[in-house]
């Protein structure tokens, strides 16, 4: 039997903006299959996540409109009749950040306030879920972290996407344009932009790996972090959608348990069967931005919702892992296909 | 004797954004007087606060350049030789920013990463002292407020000034780019814009108590506040800029008691002898984006640099009120000037 709050979504207009991204194409599969009217909005800018194999299979059972979400007169058309918002467009880069601030202001702060206030004179009555980050709690003060913990982004990027997080509850509290953040930790899985090292190492890793290369840890491999399967922060996004009791608040969207970089790479150099690794010192753009150990509690998010991380990591590694090895040469550039595989 | 803080300043090349403005214009006094070389620049944008009477007496020993922060190879030019850089530019109106987010985005949040890009790039070795506001912690969940309270905004300002804040924090910590917030709480005395009511209730209190006209007070007038006079907060920015121990900080710098509206306003017109008080509804705009009581502690502040509140509410109010009276055709237009004084 479907769960109530899949059923919630039978016919309901649906957006996802970064609709063809990581995240936001595995959402609109679960999305596509609750039977949703569903609207994919990205601007398809090269680098950043946006591919249309990431519909493949399911592209004939939405629409795709090409828009960039800074564009406000675009926005306020396409945001009119969507019963719900999935708000995953923006940078993900923390390096790219601190190289080009201005950027990463106008796509993940600026384009918040686009979309919002789109919302604000043309859709009131629709619902936003926004993906934060647990970027913005920075180096944490104590593990695993709450929603309690302050907010200290140490990087360019974390700081915009708290403003992009506060304006949300800013809407929903002041103007009752209902809004609700996922301060999502690392997630990982099928579907991910591997074409560079800028968007998380978790699917770095994967893909050196994958083409049996040495994969590089900074330091001696200790800290921690949580990682959360795809599917599963999916469905953190469909419950969300639909549940009231999430309008103005944030929760993490984590992991169930902590491993470290060396443990991680243990269990998916077992997977691949392929691969080593390195231990490297600190680059010093990356220590200079980097937190130590992470890892979120999701505790209440799960009292809120009854979402739980379902996927184990090895399982979900796995599937990560097949995806990638039957899908490469749609997540890697020609250009890049000279190296030895 | 001069206090070692001050002395510091002899000779000291420092620059003041939003210089012509309210706390600017009153740090300029004592910049000028601890014989500092002083470069104010000021956008002089119409309603935001700047005002050449302001400088009204030392006009001939500090520099005038007028410019806007956001101006990136302007900004690149100017700091390039400043030793302390005490950076207030910024649009003030809570209820402005709710109207117009952007307008605030660009002065309050992109500007400062203008500033700092600067800096990072012309000036490494400067100090920034940067003007930030208690409106970053909201609606307060204890009083009295200290630095570990959740920074939780409640309008648009308050998120971009937040925003504006962590990014001097990071450029500290990521580029040794030295700075510090201070977290100002009421702010009141003679320079401060009185021409409308958007810039602090304070402010057009004391004007309306002048123009022997009825001083409204939304609700029962009991929610409380702490107030600091523009010379203490001179005093606070002088400090902090000449000490290392602030670097990557943020301190509150507020009054030393709370006090209601009620008792505020009976103070105020028992020094003017004129006046009234009149207690209405709140106007929806205003209570969406209200806070109840706030006052901080600022005994992090004490400790780190030995500054105090000197000041005393009604001394400050009595200096403030004598201010307006002399000089009241220099803050209000012409145009407002046919109504009955």
């Amino acid at each position: 039997m479907t769960a109530e709050y899949r059923q919630f979504y039978r016919g309901r207009r649906v957006m996802i903006t970064g609709g063809l991204g990581f995240i936001g194409s595995n959402l609109a599969r679960q999305l596509v299959e609750a039977g949703a009217d569903v609207l994919l909005v990205d601007s398809l800018i090269p680098d950043y996540g946006g591919n249309l194999f990431n519909i493949d299979g399911i592209a004939d059972r939405l629409r795709v409109n090409v828009a960039d979400v800074r564009q406000q007169t675009t926005m306020n058309y396409l945001v009119r009749d969507r019963d719900v918002i999935f708000n995953l467009a923006g940078q993900v880069s923390h390096i790219d950040s601190m190289r080009d601030p201005y950027t990463d202001l106008e796509i993940n702060c600026r384009s918040q306030l686009t979309i919002l206030e789109a919302c604000r004179y043309n859709n009131p009555k629709t619902k936003l879920v926004f993906a934060g980050t647990r970027q913005v709690y920075g180096r944490p003060e104590s593990l695993p972290v709450t929603e309690v913990h302050l907010v200290r982004p140490t990087d360019v990027n974390g700081i915009n996407k708290a403003a992009g997080e506060y304006y949300h509850l800013l809407y929903n509290n002041v103007f009752g344009v209902r809004a609700c953040s996922l301060r999502l930790t690392n997630v990982y899985g099928p579907r991910q932009l591997i074409k560079h090292s800028r968007q998380g190492f978790i699917a770095w890793f994967i893909r050196l790996a994958i083409e049996n290369k040495p994969i590089q840890i900074y330091g001696d491999g200790s800290q921690l972090r949580d990682f959360v399967y795809v599917d599963d922060v999916a469905d953190a996004f469909l419950r969300a959608g639909a549940s009231d009791a999430c309008n103005g608040e944030v929760f993490n969207v984590g992991g169930d348990r902590a491993i470290s970089h060396r443990e991680l790479v243990g269990i998916l150099l077992g997977i691949t069967g392929a691969g080593s690794v390195e231990y490297v010192d600190w680059p010093p753009d990356k220590k200079a931005i980097d937190i130590g150990s992470f890892y979120a509690d999701s505790s209440k998010f799960k009292g809120a919702t009854g979402w739980r991380a379902a996927v184990p990591l090895a399982d979900g590694l796995r599937c990560t892992v097949d995806f990638y090895r039957r899908h490469l040469n749609r997540y890697i550039g020609e250009e890049e296909r000279t190296e030895p595989m």
